[in-house]
C-alpha cells in the first residue's frame, strides 16, 4: 500500500469520501462495545470459578502455621498465600506482604504513607517544597492519577523497545534530590507492552540516588501474563539486583491476581527489603488489624504453587490471543504502509498501544466513540492527560468477544484512515 | 464484705497472707488465656460457616442490578450490600458506601483523606499548625492510634453513664477551631458498653463547630450486638439528627461486620450525607478501583436483610452472655462492698470496663500476665496509653470458652485484690 503522506489532494478526497461511505454503515449497526479498560473477558472469568468452591463450611480454615483465618491476625499475610505471591513475584516470602484486593490501593497507600509519614523515617513530603516522580510513557493512567493527587510534580521519560530512557533517568534520579521516585511497568507494559531489557534492568539497580528516600514504583502487574508459550519475556529480577547493587532498599514491587482470578477479588502483594517491609508494617499495623485471610486461604488452595497459576494463565493466553490478533491483523491488513501509524505486537500483557500521525489521537478516539466503540481517552497514557503530540491510544482488547473485537478492530482502522486522511488535507 | 480500706493492718496482713497461697496455687496451674482483644470465640465464626457455602461455581454472580460482581466496577459497593450495611446502620443506602475488610482501615483512610486533601475541600490538616481531636475516655485504643500518628492533639473528654461529658465537648467544638474531630463509640462503648442517650445524640447533632470542617467519627461497630433480647439499648439516628439540626455533613458513621460474619473477611461501611459521601468518592476512585464485590454478594445472600442478620446476632448473644456472667459474676461475688473497683453491666458489646482503685491497673494486669493471663495493656483505654488515674482495665471476654473465661475471672478477682491490698498497706 502507498503511504498516505505521497497520495495527491484528489486521490486522498477519493479516498475520504470511500471512507465515509464506509463510515455511514458502520454508523448504522449502533454499535455499543467497550474496550476503555483492562478487563478480563468473562470467559476468563468462568475458568476460576471452581475457585468459588475452594473453601466451603466443611473445609479446616486453618493454615499451615495453624492460625484461624476465619479470625484477626496474621498482618502480613497466611504464609501460603505470602508464599504464592512471593514465587509469582520470583522473590523470597519474608519479602512479601500480601495485602487486600487491589495493587493500585497498595501503590495508593505508599505514596501517600510516604507524603504523611516519609520513606522509612525520611522526611514526610509534605514537609518539603517539591516532589518529583519520573513518569515513562506512555504508561498507566491510574499511576500518573496517585501522584497528581498528591500534587507531586510528573516528568515525562520516553520508553522505548527496551524501557525507559536510562539516560534521562540516571541524569534526573542521581542529581535531583526532589526526584522520590518513578512509576515502572517493567513486563508487558501498560500500555506498549514491552519488557525492560536486562540491561535496563541493571541500570536501575545501579542507580546513585540523590535522594535517600527514592524508590523504584515497580508495579509487575503483567509478571505471568504471557500471551505466547514459546515467545515469552523474562525481566530480571530487580530485588536481587538492588541488592547486588548495594541498593537493597531501592524498590518496592508490587503486584496482584486481579487479572488472573478476580477483579475486586483477588489479593495483592508488595515485596520489597527486610527493612521496607518491616517499616511498612510498622505503619500497616495502625490502618488495619489484617487484610482478608479466608480470601488468602482460597487463592493458595485453589492455585497450590506457582506451577498451579501458570497453568491458569496459559488458559487465559488462549482466550485472549484471537483477541489480540484481532486487532493485530486490521492493523497488519489496514495500515501497514500507509504511513499513519506505529504499533508493537506484544508478547503478553493487556494492551496494544497504538501511536498515530501528531494530532490525530483524540479525533479518533472520539470518531470510535461516535461509532459506539468506547476506547482509553486519548491523554491518559501521559501525566495530567496531556499527549504531547496527541499520539498515542491505548486498545484494551481483552473485555470484549473475538467477534466484537473484530468489529471494533474494523471501527478502529477506519476511523486512523479517515482522521489520518483529513489531517493530510487539512495541512495542505 | 467491709470495704478493704477499713481493715486493720493485721487485718490487711492476713487478707494478703491468704491471697498470696491462693496466688501459689493459681501460678501453679501454668495458665495460658488470652483476653487482650475483641476477638469472637471460634464458636461465632462456626455459626457463620454456611456463609462459606453461599458463593459457588453454579452461583449467579450478578448482582441485581445486573453488574458482574467477578468484575471491576461498583465503587460504592454493590446495590445488595449497600442496602444490608444501611439498614445495619439506620440509614438510607444512597448514604453508604461498602467499602473493604476492615472499618478501622476506613477510619484510617478518612482521617489520612482529610490531612493531605482535606475534607470536602477544606485546608489539608497538614498545612495547619495544630488540629486536635476530641476523646471520650476509656476508648478504643486504635482510635487513639490513628490521630497520634497524625501528629493530632488528643484531647480527654470523660465518658458518663449516657454518654461523653456534653458540656466540655460543646466548650471545646463550638470554639477552638483546631477541634477537627471526636472519637465515639456511641452503642455498646468499647470499653465501658454504655450507650449514648438521646440528650446527648441531640447535642452532639446541635453542635456549633468553630472549625467548618470538624466532624464526628461515629464507630457504630456494635450497632446490632445486643447480649439480651429484652433489655436492649437503641440510640437516636444521629445522621436525621444532624440534618434536622442544620449540620447535614457534620457525621462520618463506621459499621463493620467484623463481629458479625468473619473478623478479617467481613465487610465495611461508611455512611454520610450525600455531599460527604460524594466527596469521598471522588477521592476513593483515585486509590482503587472497588472494593471486594464476591464478599459483598456472598454477605448480602447470606444474611438477606437486617432481620437475617438481626437473627445471626441472637445466637451470637446466645454465646457470649455465659461468658460476660462468668466475668460479672465474679466481680459481683468477690468484689462487690470491697471498694476496691467499679464496673459497668454491658447490655451489649465486646467489653467489660472495670475501674480499679487509682494507681492499681498496671499491676493487676501485670499481676494476671505473671499468672498467665493476657489482658489488654493498663492504659490502652486511653490516648498516648496514658490512664492519668492507672484505674481502668478492659476486660475481652469473648474469645476464650466459658470455662476458659470462669479461670481467667478467678485470676483476675485474685490479682484485683491483691494488688488493692499491697496498695492499701503500702499507704500505711
Amino acid at each position: 500500500m502507498k503511504p498516505y503522506k505521497e497520495l495527491s489532494k484528489n486521490e486522498l478526497l477519493t479516498m475520504k469520501a470511500a471512507l465515509e461511505e464506509e463510515y455511514k454503515t458502520m454508523e448504522a449497526k449502533g454499535l455499543k462495545l467497550n474496550m476503555a479498560r483492562g478487563k478480563p473477558g468473562f470467559t476468563q472469568l468462568d475458568l476460576c470459578e471452581p475457585m468459588l468452591d475452594i473453601i466451603n463450611s466443611a473445609s479446616d480454615m486453618k493454615t499451615m502455621m495453624g492460625n484461624d483465618t476465619r479470625n484477626y491476625g496474621d498482618l502480613d499475610g497466611i504464609g501460603e498465600c505470602r508464599q504464592l505471591m512471593a514465587d509469582m513475584m520470583s522473590v523470597e516470602k519474608n519479602n512479601v506482604i500480601v495485602c487486600g484486593n487491589s495493587s493500585l490501593n497498595v501503590m495508593y497507600d505508599t505514596v501517600s504513607r510516604s507524603f504523611t509519614h516519609g520513606v522509612n523515617g525520611y522526611t514526610p513530603w509534605f514537609k518539603l517544597d517539591k516532589v518529583k516522580f519520573l513518569c515513562p510513557v506512555p504508561g498507566y493512567d491510574r499511576h500518573f492519577s496517585i501522584t497528581e493527587a498528591f500534587g507531586i510534580e510528573m516528568i515525562n521519560i520516553p520508553l522505548y523497545d527496551n524501557g525507559p530512557d536510562m539516560d534521562m533517568v540516571e541524569e534526573y534520579v542521581n542529581n535531583d534530590p526532589a526526584v522520590k521516585g518513578i512509576w515502572c511497568v517493567p513486563k508487558y507494559s501498560n500500555p506498549t507492552g514491552i519488557s525492560y531489557s536486562d540491561e535496563t534492568v541493571k541500570r536501575f539497580a545501579a542507580l546513585k540516588p540523590a535522594a535517600e528516600d527514592f524508590r523504584i514504583y515497580w508495579d509487575n502487574a503483567y509478571c505471568i501474563h504471557h500471551l505466547y508459550e514459546d515467545t515469552q519475556d523474562e525481566i530480571l529480577n530487580i530485588l536481587d539486583e538492588c541488592e547486588k547493587a548495594g541498593n537493597p532498599n531501592m524498590v518496592y514491587i508490587f503486584s496482584s491476581t486481579s487479572k488472573i482470578s478476580f477483579p475486586g477479588s483477588g489479593v495483592s502483594a508488595i515485596a520489597s527489603s527486610k527493612e521496607n517491609i518491616d517499616y511498612i508494617l510498622s505503619r500497616m499495623t495502625i490502618q488495619t488489624i489484617g487484610h482478608d485471610k479466608i480470601n488468602q486461604l482460597r487463592h493458595a488452595r485453589f492455585f497450590k504453587d506457582i506451577h498451579g497459576l501458570n497453568a491458569h494463565m496459559k488458559k487465559h493466553a488462549e482466550l485472549l490471543r484471537p483477541k489480540f490478533a484481532a486487532v493485530l491483523d486490521a492493523l497488519d491488513a489496514e495500515i501497514e504502509g500507509l504511513e499513519i501509524g506505529t504499533w508493537i505486537k506484544p508478547r503478553g500483557g493487556y494492551f496494544i498501544s497504538f501511536n498515530s500521525m501528531p494530532g490525530c489521537a483524540k479525533a479518533i478516539v472520539s470518531m470510535c466513540k461516535d461509532l459506539g466503540v468506547v476506547m482509553t481517552g486519548a491523554g491518559a497514557t501521559f501525566p495530567y492527560g496531556k499527549d504531547p503530540e496527541d499520539s498515542n491510544i491505548r486498545i484494551a482488547p481483552t473485555f470484549p468477544s473475538v467477534e466484537e473485537m473484530e468489529v471494533a478492530a474494523k471501527v478502529f482502522v477506519l476511523c486512523v484512515k479517515l482522521v489520518s486522511v483529513n489531517k493530510l488535507l487539512s495541512e495542505m
